[in-house]
């Protein structure tokens, strides 16, 4: 069960010749997501081969450089003669600001949208995983963070024990498997607990979007595999950082520490630090080593850390 | 007085990893305009160095690949505290959807849109020149060609025949020069016409944007140095160009053979001859030798046909 994210856009505000504005793809098992579409997002997705057939598009907020390119994307889409329908969320205003944005451009999409506006709490529930979004601080605008996260696992079922106790290896193994007591022909009731170990954890994901340090990120990241954080200024900045509703690199790795994620990545960096974000990630680092500073076209496998 | 174009964006409809979507750059002696801005202009100007100081941006139509990038380029001017009108040019329609365009993502601009509808036979003039709009036929659609066309150009001074006149070197010549009759101290009256060649011919620069070969854009290339023509499709496919509104590379070499035109350049070329557009080249050049395949980042110079 592969989950992999990649990177499509990596600058704040503005594109600069190294980075494009917000994206990032998420891929597992071969379903495709976008959390974000700044504007040039289909074009960085042709340039690192990402699929055009993407399910559902997680907003984070409607900020220019979070969602223009939806409107190029969409009509692309169509041009290629999508029918499936496209998914977009977004926090409250999503519905209002999409709909103006299916409407431009000449040509009808010839498939259908479903635009969703969500709240913090509410979930996105999938086969295996959901999408949640989470409260954000970003000056007061309607935005969200959004955290992927799948569904527990299985515990490991032991087929040496089934063997010794002589359940008949088929649909009662899988029965047993997924937690039920089954009852033998001899007349023994066998408890799952017996050979099946304790159910392990999916993954979780987590993207902030545009924020400053918050409850919300911190909640939504305990325990995450992945803690996607913006990092739009280094120190030096910090007070611009916290004026403008963004988050400076020591403060994404604090959060991120205070969390206890597995890795953190830095992404919606300051034209500034574009070319040479070095500053960026030794900043974060003397607080969070596990850290790195994304780039356009990183990709990031996450496996499970209790691999089955 | 330089006149440079910068290719953009030459893909149709579509990006691709080569090319992207619509945009010209015409640099005149410092001043910058744009004819159309798909999604992605900004990061292209970045990208090969065009100015962001544009004064003017002339659409051609209101199709998606054409006009998106206004959007995200107006914020970035706004990110860099530009004061200055913006001057946006378009068919009928432009004030209706720029007047969208203006108030999407979050911020307001802070400088000045100014917005015109223009019909074909309206002018732009300025100092030396002036930007005209023509009809073009791409399926009903409200769209115009461009024309870039600069004032004639005073005639040769000939400042030996002016000593030998006994024509005091000063405010006089300048006087002559503009083709003025003037009467010197001894009573003789000179005529321009003396010693002023006649005037000569500023440089015509023609772009198609979206259309059918047509008269509209034929008229407009009567002498033009250099005609920007659409060519999306190679011959296989002029059924499909004849359907979509668009032109074959061979009817826009038609059209620069009739037209008389210095050199042709050919763009808003189809993703499948996206890496490869030698066949469109061939094809055009086997009626009219003096074409190019526009590509991503490419500068033309357009000289003087007799040089000052």
């Amino acid at each position: 069960m592969s989950l992999t994210i990649r990177f499509l856009g990596t600058a704040a505000s503005r594109p600069t010749v190294e980075r494009n504005v917000s994206a990032l793809a998420v891929v597992r098992e071969g379903e495709t997501f976008l959390f974000d579409c700044g504007e040039g997002t289909q074009r960085q997705m042709m340039r690192y081969g990402v699929s055009f057939n993407v399910s559902d598009i997680f907003f984070s907020h409607f900020h220019a450089d979070h969602f223009l390119g939806v409107i190029g994307l969409m009509r692309t889409m169509g041009l290629q003669g999508r029918e499936e329908p496209l998914r977009l969320w977004g926090p409250r205003g999503a519905i209002r600001m999409l709909q103006r944005v299916e409407h431009f451009g000449a040509e009808r999409l010839g498939f259908p949208l479903e635009i969703t506006d969500m709240s913090p709490g509410d979930a996105v529930q999938r086969n295996g995983y959901r999408v949640v979004p989470f409260a954000v601080d970003h000056r007061g605008a309607s935005a969200v963070g959004w955290m992927l996260d799948e569904d527990d696992r299985l515990g490991r079922f032991n087929p040496d024990i089934a063997r010794s106790l002589g359940i008949p290896e088929g649909p009662l193994w899988g029965r047993i498997h997924r937690g039920e007591a089954v009852t033998l022909a001899d007349g023994r009731t066998i408890e799952a607990s017996e050979l099946v170990g304790p159910t392990r954890p999916g993954r979780r994901l987590v993207y902030s979007g545009d924020t400053r340090p918050c409850i919300g990120t911190l909640e939504a990241s305990r325990g995450a595999d992945v803690l996607v954080h913006e990092a739009t200024f280094a120190e030096e900045e910090a007070a611009r950082a916290a004026e403008t509703g963004h988050s400076s690199a020591r403060e994404a790795a604090r959060l991120a520490a205070e969390a206890g994620v597995g890795r953190l990545f830095l992404t919606h960096i300051s034209a500034r630090y574009s070319r040479d974000a070095g500053i960026i990630e030794r900043e974060a680092r003397t607080i969070f080593p596990n850290t790195t500073v994304a780039r356009d076209g990183m990709e990031v496998e996450i496996p499970f850390t209790d691999p089955a």
